[in-house]
């Protein structure tokens, strides 16, 4: 494949951004990929791996020149670093983000920017329980969607790249106006992360009166939980904080579902509760149709292969 | 590997006893395996394909001669089939079951099986989001707990065969009082798939109104509790119904727990946030270390290998 940015800049460079190097390395797609992290030992660590073409010690330096501009930070983070790379933007560049809220992320970003610069926000539906510099693997965007939530006057030759650029790493592109983005994905991602989370502090506590044994015989249902909950905090904790209304207003729609079927339990009524389980798989089949899992069973990945390295 | 009982005898013919016929052939532990299903389409499946050396039409006809019963049917079924073949059991024979809840089924089978029978109770940690007499495969138990909850005055002879047969499928065996089984169970696969059955309702829900969005953006957290809400509903439904108690505790204390977590998001405490993701990446560590998952990274199973095929 051709070169399709001359210069990308990749601001945090965590398990998205370390997977967008190795995805655009491989697929020759950038002429120079320039990093940034805030935190020293990343940015070391991200020079011994040669992750980057050159790491810089300043977000300001990374930029200088690109014509693409990746903001991949937690979503509390990206106002500053926009205000900090704003002046130092070339005109005519893209600036994208790959936060998991959409809304908040513009209202953060946007005041920072200069008139020429265009401002593409967007998600890719993709990552692993890991996190950081090493975390990262080229076929991370595989046949997974990457979400372009562009403003109203967002320029279309520049959406249009960014689309290409995105597809080029294996992504599937689609695009959608950020609060309906916040909203789907309050219900896909993030309540259920919230709910994963819980459930495992409820086992940790329980734990700490019975011993080892939850880990131990950590069954399939708790076994996906604790994955959920192992994701990195800081950009989770970013997330719940700015996709506030949606992530309350999915949460309360989930406790009173749950009354109701903490009810039928409570009432021995075995009727409905087949009728719920029942509908509940009819989407399951949904999402395989999708092309969204596979039919596979999972019997738990004990004795899967190793991961894939960087 | 040498035979470990004369003749095994199946009631059920589903995902687990489907996965025992397969793992007893493969390693030659059963001189003769018989099944018996209750549904006539899935005695017929199982003819069809072999599953057994011989599928009777009466769990009475199957339990004939038998030196091993495995009742492998819904907990709420377990004591209308042990009424059944109680009368027919050879003396000197070993009963066990694989059901997920196991004080209620105590208390359903143990009054109808004769004296001089040893019924062992029991519950392979093991299974898929499939069922059915086509569900099952050899290894499905390879690596997976099983745990024995014998009763008192078990026999110890009895016990030690039983844990034979079952290391020999490949599992890991452990014994347990069958109160504090349930209660670990509650907590680790009971609670868990109730609440992923909530959270894929809610999404049922929302996509009336939205279309199909949610099934065609679903993210990895959503995608996992599909998964597990795909499960059986008769069984699961048996499940609740028969660890009612626990359950309700256990998710009494879920309930409490995401309320504290929504009041941090209400009030935008950062900080309590953090620490409790913090404190439950802890726990993925242990189960990690325990053995019970791999660290490779899940990012979504499109493009997996194709299930095994029985």
């Amino acid at each position: 494949m051709s070169v399709i940015y001359q210069r990308v800049a990749l601001i945090g460079l965590g398990l998205i951004a370390g997977s967008m190097a190795h995805a655009m390395r491989e697929a020759g797609l950038a002429g120079e990929i320039v990093g940034h992290a805030r935190s020293a030992e990343t940015r070391e660590t991200a020079r011994q791996i040669g992750l980057c073409d050159r790491v810089t010690d300043s977000a300001a330096a990374a930029v200088a020149d690109a014509d693409l501009v990746v903001l991949a930070v937690p979503v509390g983070a990206m106002g500053a670093v926009a205000a900090e790379i704003g002046p130092h933007l070339k005109p005519g560049a893209t600036v994208t983000d790959v936060g998991s809220v959409k809304q908040a992320v513009i209202d953060a970003v946007a005041p920072h920017l200069p008139a020429g610069v265009h401002f593409i926000p967007g998600h890719p539906l993709a990552g692993t329980e890991h996190s950081g510099p090493r975390a990262g693997f080229a076929t991370l965007f595989r046949n997974r969607w990457w979400l372009l939530t562009p403003l109203p006057d967002s320029d279309a030759a520049a959406i249009g790249r960014l689309g290409d650029l995105v597809r080029a790493m294996g992504a599937k592109t689609d695009s959608m106006d950020a609060g309906h983005h916040d909203l789907v994905l309050a219900v896909t991602s993030h309540a259920p992360h919230l709910i994963a989370y819980t459930m495992v502090g409820v086992a940790d506590h329980l734990r700490r009166v019975s011993g080892e044994e939850v880990i131990q015989y950590s069954a399939a249902g708790f076994r996906d939980f604790t994955r959920i909950a192992a994701s990195d905090p800081t950009m989770w904790r970013d997330v719940f904080l700015h996709n506030k209304e949606a992530t309350l207003d999915i949460l309360g729609r989930f406790t009173e579902e749950l009354f109701v079927l903490q009810r039928a339990i409570r009432m021995g009524d075995g009727q409905q509760l087949f009728d719920y389980f029942t509908r509940t798989r009819a989407i399951r089949r949904g999402i395989i149709e999708a092309g969204q899992d596979t039919e596979a069973p999972d019997f738990g990945r004990v004795g899967l292969p190793p991961a894939p390295k960087a």
